[in-house]
């Protein structure tokens, strides 16, 4: 995160606030992206710098959005620390999301990298879109299994396809590879959240290390829930989710609609779309030229199947 | 506002809360300020087009500004309308206002603003430091008047020197013309912060049109309660500004702490403060070379004139 170690705030309460936003030990899954699809270019080696910088725009955006989705979600932690909301108090996380999109900002005005930028921008629109359409949708019984892969490929998917493309564009791919990468991009990202739903829906503490259910508490209905809740004629579900909206179910009533969804097919139905997208994935990878991250690429769709 | 008119969101919940962040009435005090400070120089002719999306830009930054500033104050109200945040929630609020600032970043890039873009982001920078400085201070009693002015010079003031440095760039007014109106543009936003703070903590509801006091009651102290704190030598407007951070005070409480500064001279210091800053400006115009914006700018100054 160079871009951000010389900000000139440091040794100040300012500074410590950022500090402890950048001090983060995640995947870097979005980063990679954007260099592992560089790989695909002929300017790959003349490019590298820029790719860097990229890599790092990427992965500063979907920090700052963590740090934005932590306020509306009131959490408490964040891959294993305390959030900045809950350490520094929303105020900070609000202007500390803030600044970490404007730095990016800045590196993009100043290193003149506008192709990528737009692309960037009209991302981090349908990112935003993404997450306003899953506030509305919240505690809705009747959200569509539609509005939920409309929201999560809005707050999710853009960012993975942006990475693949701004990439692949800097380092000079043909607009056919540019393409199937976005595409790959697209369909790793959505196997990426769908993953994601499902593990905490259907995991435990124990595995995850942390608490699982969140979603269906908060009334973000993912898609075990909602084709389930399709497949459901006696509309039990349906009024289970009903319920949650007035008032918070208790650990047993969580665990008993957990077997019911399983019972209903909902979390068949959502494996089967993982699968669908690893087949999309493996498709794709073999229609791209091979290239040096094409190893590093398939390694990454292995992780992430079920 | 047509930079947004166009958003591709029309006609749905996304859209509709997106609309509703866009209708507003605010007197666009900063946009003037780029096209003014652009009048003077040699191209303005030839660079209407990009000033008028300069001042859109500096107008959509204030907006987003304001939005975020509401999620943190819990603001009900904002220009007379139900803040986002109070109508929609805060998590709309949060990505309503990333959404302003994605759309200025989309812009600056496809027109290849870098120049400005590179200005403004510094700016946002500025302004999120001043805001979470202000956050750290909140109720704290031994606030001095240095950081109170940096607060505010980072939150408000820095928005006011933009505005200016960005139009006078653009239309290529020489260095020296730069600097002088960028000084104008601080202390104009100088003026207006302070006298904002005063009329807060002097005026009363029937006159404002809102409610007042709302700093003091919020912790954030202002010139005037930092002035008379440092000129009591009996401690006694301390001790109040020490308890208003473990209860809420009354409305009689509130009204004795006002008399009390106003005696104590907080309130002249701050009158001469803004009279400081209105010389200043005052001194600049005579200095800056007569254009068509000239009168203008002076009527924006007296209006602010306490």
């Amino acid at each position: 995160m160079h871009l951000i170690a010389s900000h000139p705030y440091a040794g100040t309460p300012v500074g410590e606030i950022l500090d402890n936003t950048l001090d983060t030990n995640g995947k870097m899954v979005r980063a990679s992206l954007v260099l592992c699809a560089g790989a695909f270019g002929p300017d790959y080696e003349t490019k590298e710098d820029r790719l860097s910088m990229l890599a790092a725009m990427v992965e500063l955006t979907h920090l700052a959005s963590l740090v934005h989705d932590d306020i509306v979600d009131e959490a408490d932690f964040r891959r294993g620390k305390p959030s900045i909301q809950s350490k520094y108090h929303k105020d900070a996380a609000v202007y500390a999301g803030d600044f970490l999109i404007t730095r990016v900002n800045y590196y993009e005005a100043k290193e003149h990298l506008n192709e990528a930028a737009a692309v960037l921008s009209q991302t981090i629109e349908r990112m935003c879109a993404g997450e306003i359409g899953q506030a509305i949708c919240r505690y809705n019984a009747q959200t569509s299994i539609a509005e939920y892969l409309n929201n999560i490929k809005g707050k999710t998917v853009e960012l993975f396809k942006c990475a693949c493309r701004i990439g692949a564009q800097e380092s000079g791919c043909s607009e056919d590879v540019v393409c199937k990468l976005e595409e790959f991009g697209e369909n790793l990202g959505l196997m990426f959240q769908l993953r994601d739903d499902l593990l905490d829906f259907t995991s435990t503490k124990d595995v995850m290390g942390k608490a699982t259910h969140i979603d269906f508490r908060e009334g973000i209905y993912t898609l075990p829930v909602l084709a389930a809740r399709d497949l459901d004629k006696s509309g039990k579900l349906l009024s289970i989710m009903q319920k949650n909206k007035s008032e918070s179910l208790t650990d047993k009533e969580i665990s008993e609609t957990e077997k019911l969804v399983i019972d209903l097919g909902g979390v068949d139905a959502a494996i089967m779309e993982i699968r669908s997208c690893q087949s999309k994935i493996e498709g794709l990878l073999r229609e791209l030229p091979e290239c040096k991250s094409t190893s590093l690429l398939s390694e990454l769709v292995s992780k992430l199947a079920i």
